[in-house]
């Protein structure tokens, strides 16, 4: 068929599920072809198959010899993404892999290479571009209501922080979490970050301080175009998962509060109040991940440029490896530094 | 002087004494003269030495005597209303007369007519049209914002029922509470009340039911313009004092929410909280409190048709009593019926 | 299967269409086994042959006649649903209608009968009160945070009139849109409604007028349980779908506002901006209309009584009747006189 | 009397008129005995006399040697200050002092000296911390709700840039405008700064920066307790005044809003609208202004210590110092090095 594109999911844990299911469901220019994962359960299979997977398999080599497999997404463990892009490229497909690409620069470039020499597509995971709130917020700056970008703020704050064996693997706070904030400052402000100051704390697990990792962190920005910026981000909020994102410019501001699971308020003796943000990235980008796929999908049937490259994702890395450098050094780190 | 106008308070109880410190402090072209209260206090007197009257007695007669006095503010017990503004204007004053004029419309109307031969002005005390949001919504209904008005909304609702006793004499939920917002009513449909239909309730305090009113109210209107309207009441609204207004129109509506103490809000484990609305009437109608008075004032030295006229207080208090009809006889009631 | 129902849905317009697809993609329980439409197209077979439909015809018999359906959704016109809830309870299978059942009590009665002679489940299309506002004041009342209910109030405006020509055959406002916020009524009062007045006017336009109905309307409800509750409707929301409740009671309210797109305010010099509501029922109730359907599924897997009765459907409808007698007659309509 | 405390206010411009006003009308336990303006002129003695001011004078020292003045207000040009301060001290008057006492901190610490070999009581014009915004969110962390402080974020922009001949004397946006976030950060923080980042950009007007100065600035604070924060400031928000404040601790979090001057929301074909923030600091900060000078007059009749005392003056200005120099030498700059 001309007008749909066949897909093989490599990796089938929660965010590899995820696609899986927006991509049976939801994208009908996509259709799921099979999935791999090297520690597939019977449970798996049945779910896969039920959705209309032809091919369940533990070895991802069986989509990319799939001559219907037009597409691959990687959702695999991180140390394994840069190797399969590269192997899906060489096969002939193009490549959907979650952030990041991977830890070291030297992998990624050779991964980015790989994917330009087969001349196929490429769009790393950073789904909150996609998000309902912050693409109106670019829609508003594009469309001129905002005048020029003076400022970005993005506070970004987790639920509960994640165990510290987690963190010691995890390639550290800026890396790890911060990351899609790099992105999310970068595509607000339609420009690159030359240099970042960091400052972190260890306030909210003591572990993960003894992990060599903050838990708290602020960093500023600033930008080719002349913006600052600045993100925040705490691994603990006891309010839940707080995602918002405010633009600043010469005409105005537009800013974005957290997503509620409903508008009701409730007024009584002690006050108002109203629920909680939505729990967790699952729920709060829930339409995010359909729309980040089916512009993926999109990209690839109309020969389109990738909403988010993989020369993006390298760019939120090396922000993040600036910040690393910065908290540690106690210094502000320009980008050219870690490049 | 010709740019200030001598002012006589008659009455200093709760309103009364708003009226003097606001006629004092905030109202440049207003003179404070004198005032009068038959139960006057040492402390009292103090008081209205210390904010500068010249004249302070008991007897309403020494500022009705007094030349200096132009207008006069009665704000003693409703019973003294209408004998008191119709003193006042055979002596000379304008008058400024707290809500309502009596509980008899005859005597309402003979107060009118004396007003009315002695070339004086009469402004009724409904302070709540000078309120900043429901001014506010009035603003956008005349600018065209709202287009025809269709439907106007308005909740009303005390923090705390007044003793059982105190309704007895009251004239009733429609006549003692709810007139405020038939005349907000009119104020926003900018037409006058046709019919009304009035459902009520004994459901806060049963010994409010035995006095013979009830104590939860919503009362359907109709607008000479063809609008309707719905008001509710509440004797007691648990989280405060609930004063909102909406005007739905042809191209748009316009909603105002209660005022709160501040914006703050307090994002925990158990949700999103912000405060209770602010308090009662003196604490959210503050600022009104001080605009109605100015405009009084304004009316006199400009000669201008007062914002709230007599004719008002008698419209608002046929609604009032078709209302009372209503909710006895269970069936919608004319206001030419209780002309 | 033990744990899935297979289902039939007879009618694949607009909200046949919506039950189909959230039944072949969101209900694990529920299996898609066939589709009947009248005028079924080419495109719709193909797409519910996509779905997984093995039973596409233009003839409900197909459907009733397979063993291998357990439920059958009725979403044809309305003129057919009174019939085919009856045909297929006597072909032994649970019901979900859409609203209205009839038109005529006696046939809704008869519906009803037949439904209960052959001992299987009905369950009418009530969707809003899945919905996840209206659903959490619901929850709140019942957890007892806002104590004893005394007024419930409803604002519910479409963004766009129907054609006058649908209007004629639409049974009236009362019935056609009404009833929808009749149903919300009565389920956040947790009590029958006893009593209806209802004010109209012709306000949006004078075809709809000249079709013998109005496009404006308020009406007040009296409750068994002694709450007093209103209800406005407008054919033409110039900002859009408004979709709001709130319940007062005893110890506090909750209210709800509407859903907007994203949570994004855009300042500028002319003030505070954001988005209009969604856009109209399809968009409001995404969410409501699966969940209404996981109830149905749920109801007949786990025997459980059904969210919404053949009887709430029933009673709604006498609520609409009431409400269009009393517009006429200009007084206080009973529901014991329409019975 | 002793339960009154005679004021002098020295200066009576735009802030010097605030004070004045609210102390002859809002303060009871002050009392105004007169004024001091070197340009004094006939309105504005009238204006001083009509609100109760015995002496009214171009020269200082006619407020000073009265004994019935016990407190001075110090509201003249900023270079008069600290001259001002100490002679007010030395003869034996408890100072209020408008911000900053002076550009050079060693003569901020010979007026703080002075004051102390006085005994006197010294209070900065840091007027914020009185806010019910503000306020409220202290309150919040003092009482517990927000746990441990991580993070604090301010966000202060101008509603218009002052002309470049102000900004060229007026110390920087550090000095002169950051500098009432800075004690708003160490006020919410409840603890000292001991680094800052700047990071500044001239983003609003180039003349402001050929005068050297940025007009934008985004400072990432450290504190001794351990949290961080973050400032920003734009001399021009094309949506007027914005003053928020978010405290973030380890058991939720506090955040306020602007103040608009109604709560009326417009709902209509482009979307909902609200109206802009309150114009600037004057309509900002109207309750504040009374609340500063209220706490003042209470701190000297109970004999407590005054809420922003001239430490925390220096301490703010020690920052705004340390700021500057970050932004000139692009450098995370320690308290330390500027004291």
């Amino acid at each position: 068929m001309a007008d749909t594109v066949g897909i093989g999911v490599i990796g089938a844990g929660r965010i590899g599920k995820i696609h899986v299911e927006n991509i049976a469901r939801f994208i009908p220019q996509a259709k799921l072809e099979g999935i791999a994962d090297i520690k597939l359960s019977g449970e798996q299979e049945a779910w896969a198959r039920g959705l209309g997977a032809r091919i369940v398999s533990k070895d991802p080599q069986d989509l990319l010899k799939d001559p219907s497999i037009k597409a691959v997404v990687v959702c695999s463990s991180t140390d394994t993404h840069a190797d399969l892009t590269m192997a899906a490229a060489r096969a002939g497909k193009h490549v959907f892999c979650e952030k990041p690409i991977d830890l070291s620069v030297a992998k990624v470039k050779a991964a980015l290479d790989a994917v330009k020499q087969a001349g196929k597509k490429l769009q790393i995971g950073f789904n909150r571009r996609f998000d309902h709130n912050f693409k109106q917020i670019r829609d508003l700056t594009l469309s001129g209501e905002i005048g020029q970008v003076h400022i970005v703020k993005i506070s970004s704050r987790d639920p509960a922080p994640p165990p510290p064996a987690y963190v010691a693997v995890s390639g550290g706070i800026f890396m790890d979490m911060m990351i899609h904030d790099f992105d999310m400052a970068r595509f607000q402000a339609g420009s690159e970050i030359t240099e970042v100051y960091a400052a972190g704390a260890v306030l909210v697990d003591p572990e993960i301080g003894k992990a060599g990792d903050v838990d708290t962190a602020l960093v500023t920005l600033k930008f080719a175009n002349g913006a600052i910026g600045v993100i925040d981000n705490s691994r603990k909020a006891a309010y839940g998962y707080d995602q918002r994102v405010e633009v600043f410019g010469s005409k105005g501001a537009a800013m974005a509060e957290n997503d509620l699971p409903n508008t009701v308020r409730l007024f009584n003796e002690s006050g108002v109040k109203s629920e909680k943000p939505l729990y967790f990235f699952l729920e709060r980008y829930k339409g995010a991940f359909v729309d980040e796929m089916a512009a993926f999908i999109d990209s690839i049937l109309n020969n389109k440029a990738v909403a988010v490259s993989g020369e993006d994702g390298l760019a939120d890395m090396y922000a993040a490896l600036a910040a690393t450098k910065s908290v540690k050094e106690g210094r502000p780190v320009k980008i050219s530094e870690v490049q």
